[in-house]
């Protein structure tokens, strides 16, 4: 495949460019842009500018509303319930934490959670926002359902990602951000683009044999026969019921507490089908560490933490050992310098989208 | 094995009587026994009597000190930083669980990070407090090093276990509590006692080989030799690095908020060596539920979710499809019947303990 560089700032550009296009206020469109980018930036290519499209049409059909409303449901001065109104995911999810920052930082804790969600990009992108203001931040989404629980083969719950953030003294925060399944759906759609086999243990079928073709696995997802396994893997013997049970408290805390949609009432949204808006739920946390040590002391130990794991022991035929967020902070002073690496099929998709939108392509 | 089963009272009272004899004061005993058998009650065997003699012994050499007293370091309405002073970790935890409620009840949200704690005994019993006063509850704790990160060999965290419980419309909570690695070290030690081998990808020795022989791996845990793998197996692919980045949460919210020991720095109390206190760090945290939605909506969703699993269609070879705590709630009525099984070993010891503080042993 013939893979190009770009700079990020022409990319940032045009992708707020298109959002503006689909009716996005300026701000809002930066932040989406902000978002897209941050995951091309950290390697996360599933999560960047190849979702352009998606969120371009859903935006063109009237599924994802362009203004970002956020109404208050219900509030304490920790607490939060707010419904996004199906605006755009990135800056209705950004103000949201930005809700649950502000209180943390009167009040020591801030939550929020979140109804009426669109698809917000990489979830990692808002506990980032609280590590910057010296906090701990997690954010999390409940999605359309991928994953069987332990013992079943139906899809019933989305990979459900689990993101969080802690500021240390390095140069970039503790950073995790990983879907609570064995992978995520993401890693099925470029599989399927590559003609790619999937490794058995990542999906079964209704039989529970394993899946290993991702083009048959997205099918199958979108049909109820077959299904992504919970982190840990299939059954109980290398803790795939602690994968299953973590998922459910992101569905807990993102459907639950604001009484939203969960499970297969998320399914909406189905690829290929005449799509729907699926009612997603997030939630969002900050927690002030100046509540409870003073932020260097934080910063100190964290980082001394994460300079310890480095140095373990390395597996005979492993180079390093990582700390969560470090690989993404190098492949991020890489692309910054070198730019977003883009192969032909996503340029000949951004062209399309720019000739629509009467916009310049990079 | 010969197996007894002993009514749950009996067993309690004798445990309390231990804790007694060991200088706790009654309501802190019957609080260390109620946790005890709270473990033992759903199934944990690992965690409830058959530790009995570990929490004695260590009361005895003064390494757990027999007094509860929570020093109060810091402290907001949401959140507080509180030193055990090594006291006995139950009623200590419990103490500091009811401090997190308390602070959620007035304010929406309440978090307590823990220094100079000892062993709680299963993590998830103070959730279950939260939930059954219609919060959702949250505790973690770190634990002496025995798992590797990823890509390493050396045992360089604990099992850090995360338990969590929310309030549903059934007879019990959801209720999940788990260590994030593959298994608990006390299915190793389990396992060791009965000469049952580990199957092959729950741990590994110093040159990455698989080690299945129960009693090497706790020796090489100890002389660092050899490590458990985080949840999701060795390497990335199949999401090996997830179980160390969630264990990592575990140890930043443990340690770095309350500026404690951590990682290596926690290997102080090596079996079989001369013991020591290791300095753990809990993190507790109740979430009101009514500060979001009302909770008769909130157990109704909870508990709709739950059924809803369970109708899944079920894997060929499967009897049945669980959720988070529902397995260990059948085993508690049944055992509330009749009664916890205790092994012929189990019951010499604990004659032994009774001996030892002039007690009736069951």
């Amino acid at each position: 495949m013939n893979e190009k560089r770009i700079q990020v700032s022409i990319l940032a550009d045009f992708t707020r460019e298109v959002f503006v296009a689909r009716g996005l206020g300026r701000d809002d469109a930066a932040v989406g842009a902000d978002v897209l980018l941050a995951a091309d930036l950290r390697g996360i290519d599933t999560h960047g500018i190849s979702r352009l499209k998606y969120y371009s049409d859903r935006l063109k059909a009237g599924i994802i509303r362009p203004a970002v409303k956020l109404d208050i449901v219900r509030e304490t001065p920790t607490t939060a319930v707010v419904d996004c109104n199906l605006g755009p995911g990135h800056a209705s999810a950004a103000r949201a934490m930005e809700i649950a920052m502000a209180k943390a930082k009167r009040g020591g804790i801030g939550a929020v959670a979140v109804r009426n969600a669109t698809h917000f990009g990489i979830a990692g992108y808002y506990p980032l926002m609280a590590a910057n203001a010296g906090m701990i931040g997690i954010a999390a989404t409940n999605a359309r359902p991928a994953v069987a629980p332990t013992f079943s083969t139906q899809p019933m719950f989305g990979t459900n990602p689990l993101a969080v953030s802690a500021p240390t003294d390095e140069e970039f925060p503790f950073w995790f951000d990983a879907a609570l399944s064995t992978i995520q759906r993401g890693n099925i759609e470029v599989a399927a683009r590559e003609h790619e086999p999937l490794p058995e243990g990542w999906a079964v079928d209704a039989n529970a044999n394993p899946v290993t073709d991702a083009a048959a696995l997205l099918r199958k997802l979108n049909d109820g026969s077959g299904a992504v396994l919970p982190l840990g893997g299939a059954g109980e013997d290398f803790g795939g019921h602690k994968g299953y049970g973590l998922s459910l408290i992101v569905e807990l805390l993102c459907a639950a507490l604001q009484d939203g949609d969960y499970l297969t009432k998320l399914a909406g949204g189905v690829e290929g089908g005449s799509a729907q808006a699926y009612r997603l739920g997030h939630f969002f946390m900050a927690i002030n560490i100046e509540s409870f040590i003073p932020l260097a002391a934080f910063r100190k130990i964290s980082g001394d933490m994460m300079r310890t794991l480095r140095a373990a022991r390395k597996a005979p035929a492993a180079n390093r050992v990582w700390t969560p967020g470090e690989k993404e902070f190098e492949i991020m002073c890489e692309r910054q310098r070198d730019g977003i690496p883009a192969g032909d099929e996503l340029l000949r998709e951004l062209r399309q989208l720019g000739s629509e939108l009467h916009l310049t392509s990079p």
